[in-house]
C-alpha cells in the first residue's frame, strides 16, 4: 500500500457532509449550493442524454465545449484561447489538478504551496513524487510577499500551485502578488498551476487570472469548474486552459487517468457558458445576499469575520470567544451537539498550524443560514 | 514535466478515431458500440438530472448505486458483496485503475503484467513508481502457467494486473490460470487487480471474476464498467468490488483524483443494473450475430481468425496475408488508403514486440462490418 493515502484519512468535507446528514444537521461544511443549480442548463444535459451520441467523445473534450470555454473566457475575462491548442476538459477540477501533478513531477522537484490550502494538495504532490515548500500565510489579509517568496524557492523549484480565489482564505490574489511570483518563476523557470474555480463568484472586483500576467501567461495553467460556474457541483466538468506544450503534457496524464468526461454533460456546459451575462450576475447577486446576511447575523451574534474575498464562504474568528477547544474540536462539537456542520481551517493546514478560525458556507437558504447561525450561536 | 508521460503519445485508439472522423472512414478502432446504448436507462438518466440533487454526491458513490452494483453481483454472478464495505464508484474503470495503482503500489515495488495489454497499464504503474514485470503471452491460445509466473514472480512483487476476459486477446481466463495465480500471489502476498470491464460480454461461457476464487478473493479488485455493460461508453462510470481494507485504500486515491462521480449518471447505472436479465441476454444477442457474420465474412475473403473468446473484438493474423510492412503500417495503410480503422496488436506491446495481429471491433452495424471489411479486403 502506497505511505502517501495508506497514512491518510477521508477528506473533512466527506466526513462532516456524511455526518451532516446522518444526524440530520445543518450543512455549512462542504462548499455546495442548497440551489440545484442552472436549471436550463441541466435540462441541455438532460435532452443531450436522448439526442446525442453517449460513447467516448474525444480525450481532449468535445470541440463544442473546447469553443465554448474559449469563448467564455474571451468575453468575460478577455482572454485570447484557441478552442483546439488551448483548452482541455477533465472530469472535475480535481482531476485537472491531479492531471497537471502527475504529469508536470518529476521525482524530487520542488513545488511551492501556500498556507491554508485545498486539502488535495499535498497528498497528490507528494504522491507524484514533488516536495512541497509551504508558505505560511497570516490572517486576516493571507498575503504573501517577496520575501515569503524568497525562503521558498530554489534551483529545485519546478512547479508553483495557487488558488485565486482562496477556499479557505477567500482572499483573491493582487496584481502586485502575481507580478511578483512572476518574477520568480521567470528567474527559476518554474510553471504555476491555479486553480480558479472560484473565479465567477468573486464580489468587488472582476477575476485576475494567472493567464492575464504578462510574466505568467507563457507558464501558467489556469483551472476551472463548471460545477462552480453553474452551481452543479457533483457534474464534475473541468477545464485547463493555458499554453499548448502545457496543455499537451496535462493531457498525456488525463488520457490514462479518466480518458475522457461524459458527453451530455459536455453539452450541457457548452450550452451554458454560451448564456447572457445576467444569467450570471444574478447567480452571483444571489450569493451576494447570502453572503450579506449571513455577516450582518454574525456580526449580531457578536462573532468576528475575517475580510472576505470570494468563494461560497466566511471565515469567522474563534479566538473572541475563548474556547477550551481547538478548532477542529469546536467543528465536531457544533455538528455533534447544535446541529451545524463547519469547517475549521487547520484542516487546510498540512504543517499542523492551529488557526483558530472557523469556514461558513454561505451559498444556502436564508432559512438553513438561519438554523446554521443559531447552532452556532448555542455551541460558542 | 514528468518523463512517463513526456515521451508518451497520444493513444492509438484516439488518434485512430481522430483519424477516422477526419476521414469519414469506418472504424473498427477503439471499442465502442454503433448502438446507442440501453434507452431507458439514458431516460434514467436524463430523469435525475432534472429530479435528483445534482451537487457533490458521497466520495465513494451513492449508496443506491453501490447497493445496485452488489445485488446485480449477486445475481448474476453468484458472488457476495457488501454495499458499503466492498463496492466503491469511481469515474469509469480508467479511473477505477488509476486509484488502484496509486493507491496501492510503493516506488520500487514489482508489478506483474501480461502482454499484449490495454494501453493504460504501463504508463499508470511507472508513474506510481512500480517496476512493470511483464509475461509475453503467446498466439493463438495466449495462456500462462507456472513456469511464466516463476519467471517474473520475485520478494518484490506486490502486486498482479490482469484483464479477463482480455482486451486485445479476447482470451478469459481459466480456472486453472486463476488458481495457478493464486497460489504465487499467496506464496509472495501479492493483491491482484482485475480489469473485468468485458464480463458481460462473453458467449461461450459464464464470467469467472477473481472474486470466485478462495485463494484470491481476500486479495483481490475486480473493476466493472458501467459503459460497457449498458453500451455507454462515454458515461465514465466504473466499479471497485473486494475486501474492505483495499476498497478503502482505493478510495483514498478516487477522493483526490476526482472525488466523485456525477449523481445523475449513478441513479441511471443504478436503474440498469436493476433490469431483468434477458436485456443483458439481448444485448449479448445482438452481439453474437455482429461476431458471427464477421467471423463468416471475414473467413470468406480468406482471412485467418484468431480463437475468439469474450470482449467486442476479433483479432486477424496477418501472417498469410504477406505483407510488406508490419501490422502498424498496415493499420495505417488500410485507414488512409481504405477507409478503415483498426488497431494493431504492436499498441499492446510495450516491449515492442511486434505481432502481426489485427484487432477488429465488431460491435457495429451490418451496414458497416460489410463495408469496413470490403475495406480490409481492399488493404490486403
Ligand atoms: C470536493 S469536496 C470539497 C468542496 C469544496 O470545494 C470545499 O468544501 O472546499
Ligand atoms: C478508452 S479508449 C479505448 C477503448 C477500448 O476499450 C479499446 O478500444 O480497447
Amino acid at each position: 500500500m502506497n505511505p502517501v493515502f495508506r497514512d491518510l484519512k477521508t477528506s473533512i468535507f466527506e466526513t462532516m457532509s456524511l455526518r451532516a446528514r446522518e444526524l440530520g444537521a445543518v450543512n455549512l461544511g462542504q462548499g455546495f449550493p442548497e440551489s440545484d443549480g442552472f436549471e436550463d442548463v441541466r435540462r441541455a444535459a438532460a435532452e443531450a442524454l436522448i439526442d446525442q451520441s453517449n460513447q467516448y467523445p474525444p480525450m481532449r473534450g468535445l470541440m463544442e465545449l473546447r469553443q465554448a470555454v474559449a469563448d467564455f473566457y474571451g468575453r468575460t475575462q478577455n482572454l485570447n484561447l484557441d478552442a483546439a491548442d488551448n483548452v482541455l476538459i477533465t472530469s472535475g477540477a480535481t482531476e485537472a489538478i491531479c492531471a497537471a501533478l502527475l504529469s508536470l513531477i518529476t521525482p524530487g522537484d520542488e513545488v511551492v504551496v501556500f498556507e491554508p490550502m485545498y486539502d488535495a494538495y499535498i497528498p497528490l504532490i507528494e504522491r507524484a513524487g514533488g516536495v512541497p515548500k509551504i508558505v505560511q500565510l497570516k490572517p486576516p489579509h493571507w498575503r504573501f510577499d517577496d520575501e515569503d517568496l524568497k525562503a521558498v524557492f530554489s534551483d529545485k523549484t519546478k512547479l508553483v500551485m495557487i488558488t485565486t480565489p482562496n477556499n479557505p482564505t477567500t482572499h483573491a490574489l493582487t496584481r502586485d502578488e502575481l507580478e511578483s511570483l512572476g518574477r520568480f518563476c521567470a528567474q527559476y523557470d518554474a510553471v504555476v498551476i491555479s486553480d480558479e474555480v472560484w473565479e465567477n463568484v468573486v464580489f468587488e472586483q472582476p477575476h485576475l487570472s494567472v493567464l492575464h500576467i504578462d510574466s505568467l501567461k507563457d507558464r501558467a495553467l489556469k483551472i476551472g469548474s463548471a460545477g462552480k460556474l453553474f452551481a452543479l457541483t457533483g457534474w464534475k466538468v473541468g477545464f485547463v486552459c493555458g499554453p499548448q506544450a502545457l496543455i499537451e503534457q496535462v493531457a498525456r496524464a488525463h488520457q490514462f487517468i479518466t480518458f475522457t468526461t461524459p458527453p451530455n454533460l459536455q453539452y450541457g456546459v457548452a450550452y451554458g457558458l454560451g448564456l447572457p451575462a445576467e444569467r450570471f450576475d444574478e447567480a452571483r447577486e444571489e450569493l451576494r445576499i447570502a453572503r450579506g446576511y449571513m455577516t450582518t447575523r454574525l456580526s449580531d451574534a457578536g462573532f468576528e469575520i475575517l475580510p472576505a474575498g470570494g468563494s461560497y464562504f466566511l471565515n469567522i474568528d474563534l479566538t473572541p470567544l475563548n474556547l477550551k477547544m481547538d478548532g477542529l474540536a469546536f467543528a465536531h462539537h457544533a455538528l455533534e451537539t447544535c446541529g451545524v456542520a463547519t469547517i475549521p481551517l487547520q484542516a487546510f493546514c498540512p504543517t499542523g498550524r492551529e488557526l483558530p478560525i472557523l469556514r461558513l458556507c454561505f451559498a444556502k437558504s436564508l432559512t438553513t443560514l438561519d438554523k446554521g447561525i443559531e447552532g452556532l450561536i448555542r455551541a460558542a
